[in-house]
């Protein structure tokens, strides 16, 4: 059930993604293990409809992290010999972990939130507070596929797509904005949404693969059944279903061609597939590269890899995130304190 | 004549534009004055027709190296109180700086040449290597429209178009094959020189908007003259040609594309405008805002900027990088010699 690695010696921490349907939370002590590994629903349904102004721009904040601060006691209390240093979350949306503000979050309510501070109050630790997508590129860069690479572009490819621009081995966050491949226009339509229109999301997220087929199969009047999960609409295009090729290649072609413009600007050492769709392989990894192929020129390729670690990448990030800030907080204390190579363990 | 901004104090130096049609060159003293500028056609006629394996894969590059060299020989004997430590070459193609290669240059005919080690052979003094539009770029940044920004993405819209693409202050290069926005593919046609299809050059370059008005107007068998120049196109759209007015709407549509994809992946700061098309000032820039904005969203939008310094932006640069080679190997030519603080001024 738990496939976190275990990150190393170092202080106690706890780490939380919240996610629009569940929170994971695990506790690691300082052998590096995971001592309590938990999944529980977030509460975004208690402000059913979420409706803008809900709770003012805070959304479902304070019920969020009041079942944090739960979390934390039941964690504490079932290990009374872990005690965690620093804590860290990790969110959908537009982060900007600089300020630690939830800048925008459309399924958690959110808007210009001040989430790192009233967690801090409410955990009774240093809190860092990241981007979920964010997080879990930097767990692919430290664990996964993506070790020896400095420069890489990390794109999720589920309900939605998203994505990270890793700039000589760290996150380019540019205050939380970048990465948003999913919401790079490719095409005129459809809308999005987002409020754009031809964002690759629209044509290639496995939400719209399945909705695209859906349509096309509505639209042909023929009745028959349309499954929900890409696995199964490819299936049907192996086995000759016209429609579900279409959409499929659509998808593959829209790809293709954010991935040139992403190789023309950026040109990075590799391109991660993460997410639900990554776990096509190589029915999406040939004939992306072949793609790609034909859309380069001089340019030099990137490669395309696959995401080694499964879904729990965001928890493994928010860890790392979490030692990361115990340890920088704790430098600044031994500094402060004039005691650089201090090595107490207390 | 001169539009070279004083760079400051500093070690004297040497620097060199090498374009396909002239070089330009400049002997700057230790006051940061321009003691010598000229420009003098590139030899590559010499190589007429420039044929693949002419000269082996250095294409005209013992040519122009001999140029360089008769022309530090003139600059030097003119002006013999100055004695440059350092040069640099800047040149258009792909270049990797790190390793003095110049890896393809389609009008100077080489591949894969080793053209730092060649000029610090025939020059006898340390050579910095760099692509002419990081240079320009690198320039704008110190001595113009983007002297405050960390991140921003430079365009330049000449008779092709080419870009930098700068974060956290310095050009990013990833071996020389970042920043080729007028490569990346907006469109399914139509076919670019490069092998590439749909190239943003193909559509919005300066090149590009002449030939497609001309080949509208030819198609259109009424025989009207067609201007070669922008300027004269867009004249003409303003006073109600129709096909100049498409081609100029076509060229805003593809360039606001371009700039939304990479306003989704990498959120820069600013977008600065540069080259001959950018003279259009205005014209240019309150259409593309305006096109840009419609494309996005949640997005943060960049600042759409139009480059300050003129044509010898690429030779600035070339003195800002002959001056920071100097320092650099003076620094460590103190440091070897255990003198970090030295102020000798031999």
């Amino acid at each position: 059930m738990i496939s976190l690695p275990n990150v190393g010696p170092g202080r106690s921490v706890i780490a939380f993604d919240v996610g629009g349907t569940d929170i994971k939370s695990a506790l690691i002590d300082e052998r590096g293990e995971v001592r309590g590994f938990g999944r529980s629903a977030t509460p975004v349904e208690r402000l059913n409809p979420l409706t803008p102004g809900a709770n003012g721009n805070l959304g479902a904040a304070p019920q969020i992290i009041a079942q944090l601060r739960e979390l934390q006691l039941e964690l504490t209390r079932a290990h009374p010999d872990v005690t965690p240093v620093a804590a860290s979350i990790v969110v959908p949306g537009i982060v900007d972990s600089d300020r630690g503000v939830g800048v925008f979050a459309s399924n958690l309510g959110w808007k210009d939130a001040p989430i790192r501070a009233l967690a801090e109050q409410a955990l009774g630790i240093p809190v860092a507070f990241h981007h979920d997508i964010h997080s879990a590129s930097s767990a692919e860069l430290k664990f996964g596929s993506a070790r020896n690479v400095r420069n890489a572009v990390v794109v999720v490819l589920g309900t939605g797509i998203a994505g990270t621009v890793i700039i000589d081995g760290a996150p380019y966050l540019a205050g939380g904005f970048a990465g948003e491949i999913g919401h790079s226009p490719v095409a005129d339509g459809p809308q999005c949404p987002c409020g754009g229109r031809g964002c690759l999301e629209t044509i290639a997220s496995g939400g719209a693969i399945a909705r695209r087929y859906r349509d096309r199969v509505l639209a042909s009047g023929d009745g028959r059944a349309t499954p929900d999960r890409v696995r199964d609409i490819l299936t049907l295009a192996d086995a000759g279903d016209v429609d579900a090729r279409a959409v499929w290649e659509e998808a593959l072609d829209a790809l293709a061609l954010a991935f040139a413009q992403i190789t023309a600007v950026i040109a990075p050492d590799a391109i991660v597939l993460a997410g639900g769709l990554s776990l096509a392989g190589d029915a999406l990894v040939r004939p992306l590269r072949e793609r790609l192929e034909a859309r380069l020129s001089f340019h030099r390729r990137p490669e395309i890899l696959t995401a080694q670690l499964g879904g729990d990448a965001g928890l493994i990030g928010a860890v790392l995130f979490a030692r990361a800030l115990a340890e920088a907080n704790e430098a600044a204390a031994n500094a402060a304190a004039g005691t650089p190579f201090s090595s107490d363990e207390a």
